[in-house]
C-alpha cells in the first residue's frame, strides 16, 4: 500500500502524468520550525534534469505545504505536500502502448489492476518519489534534534567501475565516519565521493548513453550518531525495516548492511565486533564494525552503512525484439529522453526512507524506554 | 514487534530459557486440512542436533496445536501452536554472563530493555523462529491450494565455497525451474544440491567447528508457480516485503532479488527481460528472467528467487578478547557446544518467512481483483 | 491517528486555517468511474451555510482529484483529493485566544501538541471531516457495485425533540426498510424525515440560536443490502469498527446499534431473532431484526442500523463563566457566527464513515471467501 | 482479527471446544514485576459458576505464564499465556446442531467460515475474553505506575432495574470519584454498588432464570487519575478506541461516554465544562464532567467514564420456534444450563479493554511528548 511507517508515518500519491504528486506526514513532532524552504533542497537533488547525465525533462518540483503549520511551526496535526505535474508531455509515450515495456511495470500493473493507461503503470516511476523524499526531509530534522542523526548515501559503484567499500578495509570506514553530502554533491551530479573513480563513473554512464543504452549502479549509505536501541524485535529488526524501506524504492536490487554477503566468508572469530569502554563517551563500543550498527535487530550505536544495487534503466531507446500484449512480436524502441542511469538520482531518496525508518524507530524506542523507566 | 502480515498474520513468543515457544496464526483459511503432523516435518528439518555439523542439543521440538481446528479441519480462527522447550540447559551460560558476547544481541538487548537475564536477548536465539516455522507450515499448504506454488530453499555458499547461482546463467535457472526440497534434503544436512562442491561445504563447516570457530554462507530460494499480480506498490512491493522478511531472521545480513548486486554492471539492452507469447499457457512471458519474477513491486508470474547471506554464528568456543558490561577488558570464550554454521538449518525459516509473504499477499491481491471484477 | 481502513484506506489532513483540506485514498479498486461529480454532492451536503439552521459561513467546498484517475477511470492507485480552504476569517477568533472554550479541544490541544495556535485544535473542527466524505463517497460507489448497498442516515432526535426510533416497533423497522436520501432532503436542512416532527425540531434549533446557544441531536443510519459475513472477530466486529467509526466524529459522544440501550430489558425470549426461511431471496432471515444486521460482530443479511448522539456545539455566543489558559477567571463570548445544531450536518458525516467501514469490511472478507473456497 | 493495539498489542486466540485458550501480550515494558498471581484475580472475577446467579459449570482458569519472564520480572518481550480448557462438555450441544441459535453467532458463523463446527462460533463465546482479561491484567499494572491509573467498572442496571446514572447529578459524580473495585464486589456477584437496587436486580435475574429466559443490563466504567494528552486525532480519538473495544466484547450493543445519548438535550450553554483553575494540582480543570474526561479526542485530566449496554443471553432453555440450517420450521429449546444474565461477569472484561486501550494510548503520547520536548 502507499502508507509508510507506524508513528511517523508517510502516505504518498501521484503518478506522472496526473494533476500533483505528493503526500500526508503523520506523526510530525509539534513545534518544529518548518517551511518549504526545509523541503526544497532534497527536492531538489532528486529532480532530473540537473544535468547530461540525466533526463532533460526540467521538471520545476515546488513543494508546496498544504497543512499542519502556522507561522513557520508545526501543529503536531498531518503535514500535507504537494507538488505539481508541470511537463509530463504524455504524447511521447504514444507509441509504445501496445507493448508493455521489458522490465519495466506495465505488465504486472496490467495484470494486477486491469489498467493499460499511460499513467497505469505511473506508480512505479521515479516521479513517485517525490512524496518520499518530500516526507523524508522532516523525518531528518527530527532526528538531527534526537542525536545530530547524519545520513549521507553517495554513488560506489556504477556498471562495473566500483570505489572501495570493502568492510574490511579501515579506510572505508574512515570515509564512513566523515563523509558529508557537500562532498559527495562537491563531485557533480555522478556523487561518487572518489575523485579518483567518479570521472570513469561519468565516462561509463555516457558510453550507455551514446549507446541509446542505459546502467546500473550502487548506492551506499552510511548513519552516524544514532541511539543505541532502535528497532523492534522479532519481525521489526532495524535491518529488516531498512531493507523493507530500500526494496520499496523502483528499480532497486537488494540490500547488504555491514558485511553484508562479503562476510559470510569471514569466520566468527575475525567477523565478531570485540567490545572496549570508550573513554570519551563513557561507553561500551566495538572495535571493528563488520555488524553494520546492528546486532539482534536493534541499534548498537555504530554506524550503520548498507549497500543498494540499482538496476539499469527499463526504458531505452535502443531497438529490443518483445512482443505487445496481445502477444505479437515486434521491435520497441522507447521515444522521448531517457535517464541512463538513475543510481546518481537515488542518493536523496535512500536518505529519506532511511530518515523515515529511523525516526519511527526512535519514537516507538521512546515510548518503550518511558515504560521501563515508569515502571521502577 | 512480534507480528507479521496484514490479512495472512503470525505472531510469535518464546525466547530459549522460558516454557514454550509459539505463535498465533489468524486469519488462516477456514475448511483446510490441518493437524500436526503438517507442520512437524518443517520444524524437524529446522530443529538443531541432525548432524554434526550443528548443535548437539537433543530438542524435541514437538509442535501441539492449541486450538483453531476441529476434527482436522481449521475453523478459520486463530491457530495458536505451542512447543516446550525441555533442553535448555541455562547453566552452561552462566559464565558468559558479566560479558555481552561479541556480535550477539546481549549488549543491543541490555540498551533497549535494560535487562541482563540470560534470556534477555533470547529472542535474538534461533529458537524464535520455531514459531515462525509452524506458521509458515499453514501458508504453504494454503498456497499449494491456490496454483501448487512451490518454495524451495538450499545452501549456494559456505565460507568461500560457492555453488553456481550465476543470474545470467541459464544452467542456474534449469536449476532453479526443477529443484525440490527431496533433492535438497538427499544430499544431507548441508542442503546444497550441487554434489561437486556440497562436499567441500562440509569439509569448510568441519574445519572452522575444529577451530571452536564458526562460518556463515548463503541461502538461495526459488518460488515456481506464483500467480501474477501480488504485491501493493509503493511501499509493500512484494520484493520490500520478501526483503523485510528475510531480514529479520536471525544472523542475516542482506537480500537480493533476480540479477541482484550483480546485475547493476549490466546494461539495459541485456538485463530487460523481453517479452514473448508462451503457447502453452496461453500468456505473455519473459525470455529471461533478470527481473526475479517481479517487476515494478508486483510479481509477473516467473520464477521469484532470491538470495539471504548469514553471518558466521557470533557464539564460539574460541577465546576473544571483549569487554564485560562494566567496561572491563577481558576474555571470552563461550562454554557449551555451539553451531558452526547455521545456514543449512536457515533453510526451513527462509522456506516459512516466504510462505508467510505469500499467503498474505494472495490475499489481498484476491481482494483487489475481486473489486476490479465487481465495478466492470 | 490520520489513516483509517486496512485495505480501503483514508488519510486525512487539514484544519481550519491552512492551505487546503483533502485525503488520500488508498486501495480503491481500479476501473471504477470516477470523476469530481460523483464526490461533490455528499461534499456539498456536509457544507455549511445551507440555511438559517447553519453557519453563513460561504464554503465552496469544491473537490478536486489531484490522482489516481485517467479518462474519467480509477487507476487502483491513490486518489488524492484536495479541497481548498478561501473563507476563514482567522482574525474573529483573535479575542479567545486567551481562553480554552469550555468543551472544546482548546484545552486538550495544548496539553497534547503543546501548541495554543488559532489552528492548534482545527484538527477538532468539523472542517477536517471534508476529506472522510469525499472518501467516503468513493466507498459507496464501490459498494453500489457489490450488491447495492444503501446508506441512508437522519435526524431523529434534536434536543428533546424525537421522532420514533423504538426498536420493537415493526413502523420503525418499516421506515428502515424504505427511507432513501431524497426523502431525508426532501425535508429540508433539518433532515428529519418525519415531517410531524421536523418542524418543531427547526424551532428547537431556532430557540437556541436566538438565545445565543447550540443544542444536540441523534443521527439514526440504515444500511441495506449488506452481504451475509462482513466483520472480523474478535476485535474487528463491525459494530466494533462502526463504533470506531462514529465516535471518531466531532462532537460525536456514543453510538447504538440494534435494540441497544433500550434493549438491555427485554428478555432473551423476546429479543432473540428465530429465524425463518425466506423464499423469494432463497435464504435464511430473521422475523424481528433487534440484533441490527450482526450476530457475533457478522453481519447477517438484515439492515443494519444505529444511531449516534451528538452533543451540542461547544462554542456559543452566550457569555460564559470560565478561565483563561493561565488559570485566571473570565468572561468568554465567542465572536463571529456560529452553528446552533450541527447534527443535520452530520448527516454525510455519518454516512461516509458508515461506507469506509464498510468497503474495507467488504475487501477482507471476499479476501477470506476466496481462500475458504480454493482449500475446499 | 484478533490482534488490538498499536504499540502495547495483545492477540487472542481459543474457543469453547479447544485445547486452551489464552493471549501473547507484545510491548510490555520491561522490568515490570509480573506472576500468574498478578493476572489470576481479574480472571477470578471473570469465571463463571461463582454463584446460582451465573452457569455453574466449573472452569478452572488457572493462567500459565509461558514466556516474557524471568525471575518475577518482565524481559521486554512477548508475554504469552494460556488457560487449558478443561470442563467444556461439547456433548450438551449436539441437539442444537441442526439449529442456528437465534441472536447467537452460529448463522454468521457459517456464512463467514462456511463451517457449522460446534467450534464454529466458538470465538463468539465468552471464552474468548479470557485471553483479554489476561492482557487487561498486564496492562493494569503498567497503568498505575504511570500516574496510579484507577479503573473500575460496575453495574448499572439489569433488565429495567436501574441505579442512578445521571451525568447531570453530582451524586452520581461522587460515587465516580469514590468507588472501588472492593466496593463492587462487596455487593457479591450481582456487582451493583448501589445496596438499594441490588437486591432488585438479584430478584430480576433469578426471575428470568426461573422462567428458562434470559436478561440484558448495562455495566458502567470510571477511570481515575489518566494523564491529560492521550487519544490520537482523528481516527483514534480515545472514545473512538474505547468505543471500538467495548463493541468487540461479545453481546454488547452500544457505548455511550460523559453525557452520551441523554445529553443532547442539554443546550450547550448547560452542557459546555466550563475551566477552573485548581490550587490543589496547580492545574486548569473543568467544573463540570458532561463530556466525559474527553475534549476533541484527547483525555482531559478529569474522570473518564462510559457505559455499555449488553443484550440479554441469546442461548435460553425456553423453546423458541424457529428454523433449522435447511430452513426447516422447528422448535428449540437449549441444552444444558446457561447463564441468566452475563452483565456482571462482563465488568473485568470491560476492565480489561479499557486497560489495553489505555496502555497503547500513554505508550504513544509518551512517545510524542518526546518529540515535542526534543525539538524545542
Amino acid at each position: 500500500m502507499s502508507t509508510f511507517g507506524r508513528l511517523f508515518k508517510v502516505t504518498t500519491y501521484g503518478e506522472s502524468h496526473c494533476k500533483s504528486v505528493g503526500c500526508i506526514v503523520d506523526g510530525v513532532p509539534p513545534g518544529l520550525t518548518l517551511e518549504e524552504k526545509d523541503i526544497q533542497p532534497q527536492l531538489t537533488r532528486r529532480r532530473p534534469g540537473q544535468s547530461a547525465l540525466s533526463t532533460p525533462r526540467n521538471e520545476k518540483d515546488r513543494v508546496e505545504i498544504q497543512s499542519g503549520t502556522e507561522f513557520g511551526k508545526t501543529l503536531g496535526t498531518p503535514i500535507a505536500m504537494i507538488v505539481r505535474n508541470e511537463d509530463h508531455k504524455p504524447k511521447d509515450y504514444s507509441e509504445m502502448d501496445n507493448y508493455p515495456r521489458p522490465s519495466h511495470a506495465d505488465f504486472t500493473y496490467s495484470e494486477k489492476y486491469g489498467i493499460k493507461a499511460s499513467s497505469g503503470g505511473g506508480r512505479a516511476s521515479a516521479r513517485e518519489t517525490i512524496g518520499r523524499v518530500a516526507a523524508g526531509a522532516i523525518a531528518e530534522k527530527f532526528l538531527h534534534y534526537v542525536s545530530e542523526v547524519e545520513i549521507v548515501a553517495f554513488v560506489t559503484q556504477i556498471g562495473s567501475i566500483k570505489m572501495n567499500r570493502d568492510p574490511f578495509d579501515p579506510a572505508f570506514h574512515q570515509l564512513l565516519n566523515t563523509i558529508t553530502r557537500e562532498q559527495v554533491d562537491s563531485m557533480g551530479p555522478i556523487r561518487c565521493p572518489d575523485a579518483s573513480v567518479a570521472d570513469l563513473m561519468v565516462k561509463e554512464i555516457e558510453k550507455h548513453r551514446d549507446a541509446k543504452d542505459s546502467i546500473g549502479g550502487v548506492v551506499t549509505c552510511v548513519v552516524r550518531n544514532l541511539p543505541t536501541g532502535l528497532g523492534e524485535p522479532c519481525f521489526d529488526k532495524l535491518e529488516a525495516l531498512l531493507a523493507h524501506a530500500m526494496l520499496s524504492i523502483p528499480a532497486s536490487k537488494g540490500f547488504e548492511i555491514g558485511s553484508g554477503f562479503e562476510g559470510v566468508s569471514v569466520p566468527g572469530s575475525k567477523h565478531n565486533d570485540p567490545f572496549y569502554f570508550d573513554k570519551d563517551s563513557g561507553k561500551l563500543r566495538t572495535k571493528t564494525n563488520n555488524s553494520g550498527g546492528v546486532q539482534g535487530g536493534i541499534s548498537n550505536g555504530e554506524n550503520i552503512y548498507f549497500s543498494v544495487p540499482f538496476k539499469s534503466v527499463a526504458t531505452i531507446s535502443q531497438e529490443q525484439k518483445t512482443a505487445t500484449y496481445d502477444g505479437e512480436e515486434g521491435v520497441l524502441a522507447a521515444k522521448g529522453r531517457h535517464d541512463p542511469a538513475v543510481t546518481p538520482r537515488a542518493i536523496p531518496i535512500v536518505e529519506a526512507m532511511t530518515a523515515l525508518v529511523l525516526a519511527d524507530a526512535v519514537l516507538i524506542q521512546k515510548a518503550r524506554e518511558y515504560s521501563k523507566n515508569v515502571v521502577r
